[in-house]
């Protein structure tokens, strides 16, 4: 053979090796009982593939999650005539209880208050409850009053909220706050209180854009007069929601008025874009976030001052608000039909695929009757020489024996180059 | 066979099955046909595993999201003389446009205002376009206007707003809002201010934290005079943009200022810490999030008040600010080389490999000229005795003559416990 | 035979052939060296599967992220005594340093401020440093400044500042700013300020709501006594934490105090859902966001102002604040056991478990002594007439004889429809 034939003969070779086509071997095995085994198990698994990995829980689909953008507005006037307060008669309106003006994602709306007025710095007496004293010594001066107004000075004095008791004086604010509240909401009406929401939200991943206010509507008069209702087919895409009605879906009573407390109001997406995107719209759910039962620190409250000057001093009025706040979370989630999820989930669902192979054999090869027929048709065995090496060699013959199942397919291949058991055209 | 002898065989016997490896037995066709087909959907599983799955979308990768923090300080001042309204001559400054002054993820500009000052508590006449009427019955006593200011005194007066109309009489703030918006922005100017971001992100998986204000700049000089420009290859990193800047890359005109509006500001860090962290750089983007069509509603305003007292009585300036509000997202995605998702995207590619040999040997068995010899290659068969019990055993010979398909190779296993059919080395 | 007789064996092939079970024909091979190899990968494929995949990063849990609500209540007040300074001696509350008043996972305590009293619109001497000047043309009417506090009326007038010194006349709220800050911060006591966090989250997915102030604690004295230590059983779960610790915990220095800074506070909830709930409590860590080390706009400050009235004229107290900036970040995940990812992991993992055959392959076909033998019994040749007719025909033969590997299992597969290499019952 000279260097040319040698090398075409080479090419054929290597070609040949590349398109070589390899594909298993299987033994085909009709049993009605197996088969029946085998297609129940197999149904089984595709049923939950297709089922429930792909269809139910969408695993054709590729996620993306909503950001988005809040704003609130809210609506509503209100007379109160408090004679025991310092407050008085007066009307509140939204620039008096929404505090601060606006947020993001939430907002505010004060439903009672502890109001001192005409706060000057100076000396005064602090409240009995928080520094009681009969001596001076309880008062060591400089000691800030952490739950309280100020700084001793170091003098115990009487009273002027409470007649015969002492209190420690203070260098703070003064006249310091009476922190008692009034047993009724300052505002008791504010469930008749509106809020419009207005949010918009993208996917980002889809370049999907989305309103909570449909464009398609009659808006003028639609956002002036509708009010949110989850169960009506229309008005459960209304963006204009009372306090009673948000209160009410929380199953939270109006006491909550008194002492204020956190609300969460959820605005939840759930799009499938595969769909028209008309079909995209919110649902709005209500809950309480803080724990109405709570032993101390109840309810939502925090303080603020209005300051201002008069002949060069420095003036403020302290407001102690309670009320509701609100914190608005959207939560959104589109899926639209993507190729990889749908891949990856059936290249999963494939190799599942395999258990069942893997079950019925167990049952075929070991608990049917002709188990050892099929185990033939199934298993080719090849003994390597160096199997039985490690072993006594004296006992080989009589393990080889003892391998009774394997039967006579268990003869160890020999130094033959050309075993004949091979499965050729020969 | 004595027991221990027993014993011996069965630990030989036990260690042999462990140690047995097996493999599948394969059917090699050297075909160039069938063999180009098998090599070509192969190589588009794997291209599509390997190019898109792994390469593509990052298949290698953990991934993790920023939490993030973002602060704004916004820069500017400006002269309006608005002869016609209450505000006459006057310098607007940050303490006078940016209300709150500061929030969370979020800024405001006012960039137009309806003021009406020096209001205290009192009975005034509504706004003639709220509560118009022409008798006392029109304005029942107590009723709270939702889109006014007050509640009914149950008088119908004169209008000090416009002459010759009457409105109802209310207990509100006096005198009650005017809400008339001046044609033009009282800041036509806005678009000259200036906003400084900084935003520090943080991918907690990774410990790796960022800023969008580069530690390797010459800071000083840098940040006093830089203006943020996306397309100039250091600029698009420089942390202040000009309102105008950002509403140009909204595509908002300017009569945004009139109404005001809300925008998003995207700060979005695409990371791939496999490279350097310096890479690891923010993109800035800009939209309008509200609708500029719709048809109430619009724009962007809302009410707050300052505070004071003179001589004893609570008085307020009433500030209705219409303006640009810039809701700062951030949106971080992290990379990283992980062997989890790798192995898993390898796993489920793997399994879709097994499709191309599905695929041919459709090709295979059914298409092809010579499929008979094929598939008594690929196929042994045995059949149990059970196959046709469940016929009606006359026929049983019959149908094994009609399934001709399957040739000679379907003759049933006899009860011989040794089949010679077994690939042995017999 | 019959239409009848053809309908019913037809019918029994196709019940065969549905009931027909397929397997892979299997190669087992009895050598110690190979079932070693075999069971070592085996082994180390599955214990990663199981260890890594699904115990350690429990791929048998579904996971979802939290949504939660904060609210912060700081408490503390101090007396400061600066001589120097416009502020003089007074006291300080939480309505005085913490402004706004209430923001979304976030609050501020100011530290530090620069208070210039009793401004009001009109024409004064910028602040030098910004709009030094020799004549009037260094000062272009109109021009705003966008550093200082108003525009340029076009005269260079002498420095009330700083005596000696010439500066641009402006519009602006006067007298502006002198923007120098003390060098000791204003509040040096803030380290003893707390903060009470009230964080409530849930888990939408899973519906489960956790709040991070338990409810099965003594809370009364609890909640009014506990301070936050990371180190002790109990006290980290304290939901106040005094900021010098919260500093202390960020490896911050006190001054910050004097020109503030962004702290994060991050709350991580880490749940697994399969334990009782009681297990799913947050982890509170501290870092500082902005850079200590910046040249420029260093800290965190920004300028709020208290309007007020004096007979018809408008004033303002302008406020620039330094201070604390706290952002509070929640970040949860919750995982329970669920079977979706689970199969999916094992999915993949099986087809993982195919690496362990084609590895073993490699070895046993190609580096073993006896591969030829191996090869023979795994493959089972054919060839197709068309593998040739691409070649010369001439040479197919040599091409034959060289492809000795192969030996005599490549004899091609003639005409006959029925081969004899068949693992047929004949």
């Amino acid at each position: 053979m000279t260097m040319k034939r040698k090398l075409k003969s080479g090419i054929h070779h290597g070609l040949g090796l590349f398109f070589e086509y390899e594909t298993y071997k299987i033994v085909q095995i009709n049993s009605i009982k197996v088969g029946i085994i085998n297609r129940v198990i197999q149904l089984a698994i595709i049923s939950y593939i297709i089922g429930w990995v792909i269809v139910y829980k969408k695993g054709y689909q590729e996620f993306d999650n909503a950001v988005s953008g809040v704003t609130s507005k809210v609506k509503g006037v209100q007379y109160t005539n408090f004679t025991g307060s310092s407050i008085g008669a007066r009307i509140w309106d939204v620039a008096d209880y929404v505090i601060p003006p606006q947020e993001n994602n939430a907002f505010f709306i004060m439903t009672n208050a502890v109001v001192t007025a005409d706060q000057r710095q100076g000396r005064c007496d602090e409240d009995p409850l928080v520094a009681p004293c009969s001596t001076d010594s309880d008062c060591p001066a400089g000691l800030a009053q952490m739950l309280g107004s100020g700084v001793n000075t170091g003098r115990c004095v009487n009273s002027t909220q409470r007649p015969g008791v002492r209190a420690c004086e203070v260098l703070a604010w003064c006249p310091v706050e009476v922190d008692r509240l009034p047993a009724a909401s300052l505002l008791p009406n504010v469930a008749n209180f509106t809020v419009l929401i207005k949010n918009s939200i993208e996917f980002p991943k889809f370049k999907v854009k989305r309103r909570n206010i449909a464009s398609g509507m009659p808006e003028e008069d639609y956002l002036r007069f509708c009010r949110w209702r989850p169960d009506h087919p229309l008005l459960k895409f209304c963006p204009i929601f009372t306090v009673r009605d948000m209160l009410r879906h929380a199953k939270v009573s109006d006491n909550i008025f008194i002492k204020g407390g956190v609300m969460a109001m959820n605005i939840h997406w759930d799009c499938n874009l595969d769909w028209a995107e008309s079909h995209c719209t919110p649902e709005y759910s209500f809950t309480r976030l803080d724990d109405p039962a709570a032993g101390i620190s109840k309810g939502w409250n925090f303080r603020y001052a209005n300051y201002y000057r008069q002949n060069g001093s420095d003036y403020r009025v302290l407001i102690k608000a309670y009320g509701l706040r609100f914190i608005v979370y959207v939560t959104g989630r589109a899926g639209r039909f993507n190729i990889i999820p749908l891949t990856m989930n059936l290249g999963s669902g494939l190799a599942l695929l395999g258990l069942a192979t893997i079950l019925c054999d167990v049952i075929v090869l070991h608990l049917l009757r002709k188990r050892s027929a099929y185990r033939e048709a199934k298993f080719q065995q090849m003994e390597d020489e160096d199997a039985y090496k490690a072993m006594n060699d004296e006992e080989a013959e009589e393990s080889e024996l003892a391998a009774g199942s394997a039967g006579a397919a268990s003869a160890a291949v020999g130094s033959s180059a050309k075993p004949d058991y091979g499965a050729t055209g020969e």
